[in-house]
C-alpha cells in the first residue's frame, strides 16, 4: 500500500508486491523508481502521451454495489425462446464447487499432464458423454459454440473428403445463427454453400459434404438414416447438428450413420449466459480422429506404466502446425465442459432420461392444447420445440406470453416457436397455452415414434453412477482438482499466458441470476444491464487500446484473430484489392496467428527474426518486395513473443502501410502496454485482447476465453455482424452476438476495481517483476532476447539449450522437476525450442518470486550434479521428475539421490507439499493408442476386500 | 432415487446411499424394508401415530427462488444504530475462500489435532489478534458474543477471586443487551448486579470484581486505569468490554489495567447477520489462564518434537469436566472467529488502523457539524459512536435518516446515537448531518486525547504483514485447509455429533446482502423476511419435535441447554417450588448437561448406568426417593449417547414427573428421531435442538451453532425473552433476540427441500447405515450396547477394551491411524472410555461405508500383527500413527514395516492421499508450557536461500 495508515485499495491486493517491495525489486536492478525502468524498457517512440481517460478506482464494495444496479436492469424470464439455448438447472453443488471453486476456475490448460489429471479426467469424462450420446466414437474436449463447430466440421469434412468438389449442402433446418457463420467462414476458404430442404431429398451436384440439423430449427426430429446414405453413396460425408438432451431418448447421429456430430452441451448445466460461453462438441467416426479440430483428451501411461491422462494427437493443433494445422482453435471451452460433464455424472442415464421425458412431455402436451385450440403445429415428430401456425396472430401471442413474463420465439407473423426445458413446469404449459388462448388437452399419440426412439444404451460407465448423492459429488470435484495445480497454490509463471490474479471480488457476479439467466435473444428491454456493460467495455477497450471500435463477439483469442483478418479481408474487398492475400508472420508467431490467416483466406508468408530476436527487416523489406501488390497483412505481436520491446516496431509497421497492408497486432502481451502504449496509436490497424490474459477472466483449465477485437475507424464497417441480422454487412464469429457475455461482468470488475493508475501500475509491475527474475536468473540460465537496457518487456526466455548439450538436461526436465517444487512449468519450447518463457505478472508478490527464483536456482545446482557426474541423467531427480507420492515411498529405492531430495528439495516445501498423481506421461504411447474415452475402472482400481468382508458378516 | 427415469430429488442427493444400496444394505441385515427395520429398532411405545406436517418437498431452484423472495422482503440500510453491531466490508477473498470454502466450513472441532493444523492455525491467529488489540497475554479462541462474553468473565472472577462477595459492579455504560442476559445469568447462580455509573467513582462496599464497557454504550472513551487500580486495591477483578477497531487507536484495557477483556469481532469483516453469528471474545491476565471459559488452542509438538497446534488445557472444559467445567460452553464461533483473523492479517496493523483513523474522522466531522448547528453531544472523547441531545426531536430526526435510507439508534425522545463504521463515506455523513438540520463543518480539536492515544505496537507478527496481496491470502487460505480433514474429503463418522451433508444449496443464500447485510436493531418493517423465515422455522420445529413453543434465540446447544433449564427454573419458582434445585443427569450425559446445570444454578445428582447401558431404573427410583420434593429435572438424551433406543423412557419420564421434576431431552440425538418420534409426545416437558446436526448447518470447524429450545405450553412463559426487552419476563442467553440469524436459511432450505418424507427418510437411513456399521464390524470389534433385535439406533459404540488388554492398542491408536487411511476419527472415549462412537448419518453412500469398514477391518488386521508379536506396539503403524510425508520418505527406515505400509495401506488411498501435517501431538507437553499466541516463524522455517542468491546478483 502506498503509505502506512492509508487503508489499501483493491489496485494494492491485485498488484503482489507492496511498495516496499517494489522499491527492493528496483534497488536489485539499479532503478530509482518505475518510471525510470519504464522509461528505460519501453521505446519512447511507442510510448502514450495520453494517460488512461478511465473512471477513477472503486472499492470491491463499491463496484459490487454498481454491477447489482447494472444488473437489475437485465430481466430474467421464463426462456422459450430455444434456437439451441435452452433453460437448465445448475446443480448447485457443480455451481459451488466447479463454477465458484478457485481450484477448478483459475487452472491452466492442461499441457504440463502431470499436474492437469484431475480437469483431464473431467474433460475425457466429457468426450465419453459425447461420444456415447451421439454414437460416435471419438469426441473432441469441446469448441467454442455450435455454430462454429458447424464450421468446423464443414472445414473437415472438406480436408477428409478427396473430392473435387468444394460445395457444401446445407440443411434449411439449420438455426439461423449458425447458417450465419457458416457463410462467413465458407465464402472466406472458398466453399460454397448450397442451402436446401434436405426433407424432400438430395439435390443433384457434387458436394463434398452435408450439414443435417436434427432435431430442426423448427423442432422436427427426423430419421436421417437414408438421406446419409445416399449422402455417401454419392461420396459426401454428413455432419449432425444435434441435442444432447434429445439424443437421451431418439435415435443418434452415429445410429442414423453420420460421419460427424456437433452441438452445444450448453442445456447440460450451463447457464444461459445471455449467449455463452457454453461448451460446443464434435464427435466423429473412427477414420477421422487425425483430423478434429481443437483439443482432444486421451489416454496414456506414465513412467510406471500407469494410465494418465494428456492431450491426445496435439500434432494437428495451432500451436504445432501452425497454418497446417486443423482449426485455429486454442482455447476451448474446459470449464464449461466440465460442467456439463458432471451434470451428466450427476444425474446419470436414467436422470438424463427422465428430464428429457419431462421436458417432451410439457411439449407434447403444448402441442395437445394447441390441436384441441384448432391451432396447427409444424411437426407431427418433435422433441422439445414446437412451432405454431398462428396466421397473423403471432406478435399478439408473443406479447401476450412476455406479459406473462414468459419469452416464446417470434419467427414471423403467422408463426411462433416454443422450446421446453428443465425449467418448464406444467403450470408453464398452461400459461404458454393461455398466451394462445388455448388450453390443455390430454396427451393421445406418440410425438417420438418407436422408429425414432433411441435403444441402445449410453452412459454405462462407473463415472456416470458413482457420484450420485451431493456428498459423493463433493468430493469426487474436490479429489479431481486437488490432482491439479492451479493459482489459487502457486505462481504459474507461464509466459504469453499472463496467469495472474483473478480475484473473487471479480467473479461474484457471474452467479447472479440477472446475468446468468438472460436468453441470447431475450428482447431488448429485458437485457439493458448487458447492454449497458457491453457499451462501458467497449468504450473502454478503445480507450486502452487506443482503436476506435471494439467488438466483444469473439469467444476466443483465435476468433478475435479470424474476426481482425476478416475485417481486413473486407476492407481490402471493398477497396477492390481482391489480390491482397498475403498474410506477413514472423517466424516467433504465435502459431494461432497462421491458422487464423488461413481459415480467413490467406497465405501465410514467414518473415525472419534477425540475431536479436527481432523481425528481420531485410527481410521483411524483400518479403514484400517479392509480393508486391499482395501484401493483405502483417500480424505481429508485440511485445514480441520473444519478451521485447522491439523499437523497430514503428518502421515494420510504416512499411507494411506502404506497401498497401494492414497491420495486426495480436494482444496477447497486452499486459506489457496498458496505460504505457497503445497498438491504435503505435501503427495498428487492428488487435485483439486475450481478457482471460491482461483482463482477468480466469483460464478454467482451458477456457473459456474472450478475445475481443478492436479496429481502427476505417475497419469498423467490418467487424462482425450480428449473427441474428437479417443481412449481416460481415461476418460474425460466433453463434451470439457477444460471444461469452456472461463472463463479461469480470473484466468490468477489474477495470472499474484498478482505475487507470492501478491499470498503468499493474503493467509496470508486470515489467518489474519480469526484468527482477531475469536478472536473479541470468546467472545460472542466460536470458535469450533483451531490448534497451538489457530490459526485458514482462517476460523472458531462459535459454536451457547449451546445458541440454553439456548434460542432456533438458528444458523439459526442468518443467517437470519444477513441479517437485510445487511450480506450473513456464512455457516450454515456446517460441524457441529448447527454452523456458516465464512470465510472473504483477500479481506475485516479493515472497512467491523469490520462492520460483530459489526453486530455479536449486535445479541449477541439480543440473551441476549431473554435469560433474555425481548423478547420471536418467536416475537423477531432473529425468525422473515429477516424483509421485506412491514413487518416493516405495521399499525398494535404487536412485542415486534420496527420497527427501526427490521430494523436498526445499524446506519450505515442508508445510506445503504438491505430490503429482502420476509421473511423466509418455504422450508417444497415447498417440499410437488412442483411447479418447474414460478406460474401465480395471484400469485403476486394486482388488477390493469386499469379498473378505461379507465372508464375515455371513 | 426411487425408480429409472424418475429425476432425483433433493432427497436422493441428500441421503447417502440409493434405492438400490438401501435394499443391499436391508438384506444383509434381513430385513425386508427400512419400515421392518425401523420397527424393530424404535420402541413401539415412543413411535409418533402422526406423521409430519410439513410443506411438500420442493427442488432446489423452487426452494432457493422462495429463500430470494425471503430474503426480497428483508431491506439492507445504511447502519447506523451501533450497539456492539457495525457494519463491515467482508473481503470478497475471504467470503469465496473461507464462508463459502466447504473445506473451511465443513469442517470439524479441532479434537483431532493432527487433521486441524489449518483451522487451528487460524484459530491462533485469532488468539493473537485478541491478545495483542486488548494487550492481555492469553485469548480464547471465541465466545458465542459480546454479552455472553461479559456474563462469562464475571463467572471467571467470581471463580478467581477469593472473596466472599457475591456481588459484581456493573458500569452502567453497559450495552442493553449485555446487562439483561448478565442479570440473567448472574440471578441463576445467585450473584448480584450493582449497577452504577462507574465514571463517578467505585461506591461503596464488597464486590469480587467490577464491569466496565469501553467505549461505553454512547460512545464515550475513558481512561479506566484509576478507577481499576482502585477496583483492585479493594480486592476487585475487573473486567472491560471493548471494540477492536477501536483499540487500534486508543489505549487499550491491558494497557489501563484491566485482569479481563471481551467483546465481540463482529466488525472484523463478519457480516451483521441479524445480530449473529460472531465470534465474542475473551482475554484475560497471566494467571486467570487457567480459568478461562471455552476453547483455547495452544502451541505443542509432534512426535518429531516440531511445533504443533491443539486445543490446550482441555481439562477446564465441559466435555471433561463436567459440572466442575469453567463453562458450559461446548461449540464456538470458530469460522467467524477465522473470518476475523484473516480480516486482521489481510489488512495488518497499518490498514486496520487507517480503518479505525477513517471511521473516526467520520465520527468527529459529524460531532463537528452537530455543534455547528448548536446540538450538543454527550462526549468530548469518542472513537465511532455519538449521541446527540435533541430535546424532544428524536423521534422526527430517525425518521428523517430513516426516509434517506439510514438506520440511526433512536434512544429516548432527546437523544439519537449514530455509529460510524467501515462503510461510512462523507457523503453519508453528509445525508446522516441534513437529518439532524445540520451541514458538514471543520473538525478544530482532538477527540481522542494524547493521554488516551495507544502508541505500543500490536499484530507484528509476520502472519499480519505475509499476506497482503489477494493472491497471497487465497493461497494461505488454501494452504491452511489443505492441512485440515473435512466433509468434503471424506465421512466424519463422528458419535453424537451428526456430521451430515451440508449442501450447496443449503449454504448460498447465506451471502446474500439481504440476509447478511441486517442489523439485529433494525426497524421491524426492515426485517419482514427474517420474520416470515424465524415464523416458519418455529413452527416447523415445533411440528417436528412435538412441543408447542421453540424459541431461536440461543447460538449454541449450550445456550440452547441453559434457556431450557432455565425456563423450568422459572416455572418451579412460579409455582412457589423454589427448593427444587436437583437436576438428574444420567452416567453417559454429554458433559455440557452437568455445566448447563450448574449454570442455571441447579445441582447435579447423577443416575447410574445399567449393564445394558440404559439409565438404572432402581438408582433413578432411590435418587428420586433421597431427594423428594426437590427434584427440578431430569436431563436425558434420547437415544441415549449409548445409542440406543431405550425401552423405558417413557417409564423414566413418569417417575420424573411424579416426583414433580421436569424433563429436559437433550436433542443431540434428533437425528434418529426426525419423522418416528417426537420427544415433547413421549414424555419431554423441555428439548434443545442442535441444527448445527440434524439440521444441516455446518460445524464451522467448531462452531457456529445454534441451539434452538422447544417447551411444551406450560414452559412457553419462561423461554427467553428479547435481550432489548423493556422488562424481560425471563432470562435471555444471547445478546440477539434470534442468536445466529444469519444462518438460519440453511435449516429453512434442509427442511424445505427434504419435505416430510425426506426428513423421515433420512432418520430412518441413519438407523439403517448406524446398523450395516454395526453388523459389518461387530466381528473385529464388539459393539458396546445395543437395543431392541440386536439394533443400534443412528450410532454405534464400538469397544476396544479387550484388544487394549490384550495388545496395548489403544482407541486413541486406532482413531490416528485412521487418518493414515484417510479417515476423520470417530468419537474417541465418549461416553464410554476406551472406545469409538461411531455416526454414520444418512449422507454417506455405500461406497463411502464400505470404504470406512475397510479401513477399520485393515486396523484390525494391523492389531492381530501386534498381538501375534510381528510389530512391537511401540514400532508399529499403530502407534506411530498418523504418518507425515517427511516421515515415509527419511532416508533411514527403522520401522518393522514398509513406507508403504505406512502411508498407503488400502490401495484405494493411491488415488485419493491425505498426509497429514505433523505426526501424533503431545498435548500434555503444551499444556505443560502453555503458549497461545502465533509462534515466531523461526520455530518452523529452515534456513533460507536468499542470502545466497544476493550474493550472485551483487
Amino acid at each position: 500500500m502506498s503509505h502506512p495508515d492509508i487503508a489499501p485499495t483493491f489496485q494494492d491486493r491485485h498488484i503482489g508486491p507492496s511498495e516496499t517491495e517494489i522499491a527492493q525489486l528496483l534497488e536489485v536492478l539499479g532503478y530509482d523508481s518505475l518510471d525510470a525502468l519504464v522509461s528505460r524498457a519501453v521505446p519512447s517512440q511507442i510510448r502514450t502521451a495520453q494517460p488512461l481517460n478511465l473512471p477513477a478506482a472503486r472499492a470491491e464494495q463499491d463496484v459490487l454495489a454498481d454491477l447489482r444496479t447494472i444488473a437489475g436492469k437485465n430481466r430474467p424470464r421464463v426462456q422459450m425462446i430455444g434456437l439451441g439455448y435452452y433453460d437448465t438447472i445448475t446443480p448447485a453443488v457443480l455451481r459451488r464447487n466447479i463454477l465458484e471453486a478457485p481450484g477448478w476456475y483459475t487452472s491452466y490448460t492442461p499441457y504440463q499432464p502431470e499436474i492437469s489429471q484431475g480437469r483431464l479426467e473431467a474433460l475425457l469424462t466429457f468426450q465419453t458423454v459425447i461420444e456415447e450420446l451421439t454414437s460416435l466414437p471419438v469426441a473432441g474436449a469441446s469448441l467454442l459454440d455450435e455454430a462454429t463447430a458447424v464450421a468446423e466440421a464443414v472445414l473437415l469434412m472438406r480436408r477428409a473428403n478427396k473430392t473435387a468438389s468444394s460445395r457444401v449442402l446445407v440443411d434449411a433446418g439449420c438455426f439461423p445463427q449458425t447458417l450465419s457463420v457458416l457463410r462467413g467462414r465458407a465464402d472466406a476458404v472458398g466453399i460454397e454453400l448450397v442451402m436446401t430442404d434436405l426433407d424432400r431429398g438430395l439435390p443433384d451436384g457434387d458436394y463434398f459434404g452435408v450439414v443435417y440439423q436434427n432435431p430442426s430449427v423448427t423442432g422436427g426430429v427426423r430419421d436421417l438414416s437414408e438421406s446419409i446414405a445416399e449422402a455417401h453413396r454419392r461420396g459426401a460425408l454428413t455432419t449432425v447438428a444435434t441435442d444432447l438432451l434429445a439424443l437421451t431418448l431418439v435415435t443418434s447421429p452415429g445410429e442414423q450413420g453420420a460421419d460427424i456430430a456437433v452441438g452445444s452441451a450448453q442445456r447440460f448445466g450451463v447457464p444461459l449466459f445471455f449467449g455463452g460461453p457454453h461448451a460446443g462438441f464434435i464427435s466423429v467416426r473412427n477414420g477421422l480422429e487425425r483430423m478434429l479440430p481443437g483439443r482432444l483428451v486421451g489416454v496414456s501411461k506414465d513412467a510406471d506404466g500407469s494410465p494418465a491422462y494428456r492431450l491426445a494427437l496435439q500434432t494437428r493443433e495451432q500451436h504445432i502446425r501452425r497454418d497446417k494445422a486443423t482449426s485455429n482453435i486454442c482455447t476451448a471451452q474446459a470449464l464449461l465442459a466440465n460442467v456439463a460433464a458432471m451434470y451428466a455424472a450427476y444425474h446419470g442415464a436414467e436422470g438424463l432420461r427422465a428430464i428429457a421425458r419431462r421436458v417432451h412431455s410439457h411439449a407434447a402436451h403444448l402441442t395437445s392444447g394447441l390441436h384441441a385450440a384448432d391451432i396447427e403445429t409444424l411437426h407431427s415428430n418433435f422433441f422439445d420445440t414446437i412451432v405454431a401456425h398462428v396466421p397473423h396472430r403471432a406478435g399478439v401471442i408473443v406479447r401476450a406470453a412476455n406479459a406473462d413474463g414468459i419469452n416464446l420465439r417470434y419467427i414471423d407473423t403467422d408463426h411462433v416457436g416454443v422450446s421446453c426445458d428443465e425449467h418448464t413446469t406444467g403450470e408453464i404449459v398452461e400459461r404458454v397455452l393461455a398466451a394462445f388462448g388455448a388450453a390443455l388437452a390430454p396427451v393421445d399419440t406418440s410425438y417420438i415414434p418407436p422408429t425414432l426412439t433411441r435403444t441402445s444404451p449410453f452412459l454405462q460407465h462407473t463415472v456416470f453412477r458413482r457420484y450420485r448423492s451431493e456428498a459423493a459429488m463433493q468430493r469426487f470435484l474436490r479429489k479431481l482438482s486437488d490432482k491439479d495445480l492451479a493459482l489459487d497454490r502457486t505462481m504459474i509463471p507461464l509466459g504469453s499466458c499472463t496467469m495472474k490474479l483473478n480475484s473473487a471480488v471479480e467473479m461474484e457476479p457471474i452467479s447472479w441470476p440477472e446475468f446468468a439467466g438472460i436468453h441470447p435473444f431475450a428482447p431488448a428491454d429485458q437485457t439493458e444491464g448487458y447492454r449497458e456493460l457491453t457499451d462501458d467495455l467497449e468504450r473502454w477497450l478503445c480507450e486502452i487500446t487506443g482503436y476506435d471500435r471494439v467488438s466483444l463477439q469473439p469467444n476466443a483469442g483465435s476468433q478475435g484473430e479470424l474476426a481482425g483478418l476478416l475485417a481486413i479481408h473486407g476492407y481490402h474487398t471493398a477497396n477492390g484489392d481482391t489480390d491482397r492475400t498475403i498474410c506477413l508472420i514472423p517466424q516467433s508467431a504465435h502459431g494461432t496467428n497462421a491458422a487464423s490467416a488461413v481459415l480467413a483466406g490467406m497465405q501465410v508468408v514467414v518473415v525472419a527474426t534477425a540475431t536479436n530476436g527481432n523481425i528481420d527487416l531485410d527481410d521483411l523489406r524483400a518479403k514484400i518486395d517479392r509480393h508486391s501488390g499482395k501484401i493483405a497483412a502483417i500480424m505481429l505481436t508485440y511485445p514480441s513473443t520473444h519478451g521485447v520491446y522491439e523499437n523497430d516496431v514503428r518502421t515494420v509497421c510504416e512499411l507494411v502501410h506502404d506497401a498497401g497492408g494492414q497491420v495486426y497486432i495480436d494482444g496477447a502481451n497486452l499486459n506489457a502496454l496498458v496505460g504505457l502504449a497503445r497498438p491504435g496509436e503505435f501503427g495498428g490497424d487492428v488487435s485483439h485482447l486475450n481478457l482471460h490474459k491482461t483482463f482477468c477472466i480466469p483460464h478454467g483449465g482451458g477456457g473459456p476465453g474472450v478475445g475481443p477485437v478492436a479496429v481502427r475507424e476505417h475497419l469498423a464497417p467490418f467487424l462482425p455482424s450480428d449473427p441474428l441480422a437479417a443481412d449481416p454487412a460481415s461476418p460474425p464469429v460466433s453463434a451470439a452476438n457477444y460471444g461469452s457475455a456472461g463472463i463479461l461482468p469480470i473484466t468490468w470488475a477489474y477495470i472499474a476495481l484498478m482505475g487507470p493508475d492501478g491499470l498503468t501500475r499493474a503493467t509496470e509491475t508486470a515489467v518489474l517483476s519480469a526484468n527482477y527474475l531475469a536478472g536473479a536468473l541470468a546467472p545460472y540460465y542466460p536470458v535469450l532476447y533483451t531490448g534497451d537496457g538489457n530490459l526485458v518487456a514482462h517476460e523472458c526466455i531462459l535459454d536451457l539449450r547449451a546445458l541440454t548439450k553439456a548434460t542432456g538436461v533438458t528444458a523439459e526436465d526442468v518443467a517437470k522437476r519444477l513441479i517437485d517444487y510445487g511450480f506450473h512449468a513456464p512455457t516450454l519450447s515456446f517460441p524457441v525450442n529448447g527454452t523456458l518463457m516465464v512470465e510472473p505478472t504483477e500479481s506475485e508478490n516479493l515472497e512467491e518470486l523469490d520462492r520460483f527464483i530459489d526453486a530455479m536456482i536449486g535445479i541449477h545446482a541439480e543440473i551441476q550434479r549431473v554435469a560433474d557426474g555425481t548423478w547420471p541423467l536418467e536416475s537423477s531427480p531432473l529425468r525422473q521428475a515429477p516424483h509421485t507420492a506412491a514413487q518416493v515411498t516405495t521399499t525398494e529405492w535404487t536412485l542415486p539421490y534420496t527420497r527427501q531430495e526427490a521430494a523436498f528439495p526445499v524446506p519450505s516445501l515442508r508445510e506445503n507439499k504438491y505430490f503429482p498423481p502420476v509421473r511423466r506421461i509418455d504422450g508417444v504411447h497415447g498417440d499410437r493408442n488412442l483411447v479418447c474415452s474414460c478406460p474401465a475402472p480395471e484400469a485403476f482400481e486394486a482388488p477390493s476386500s469386499t469379498d473378505t468382508r461379507e465372508e464375515v458378516l455371513a
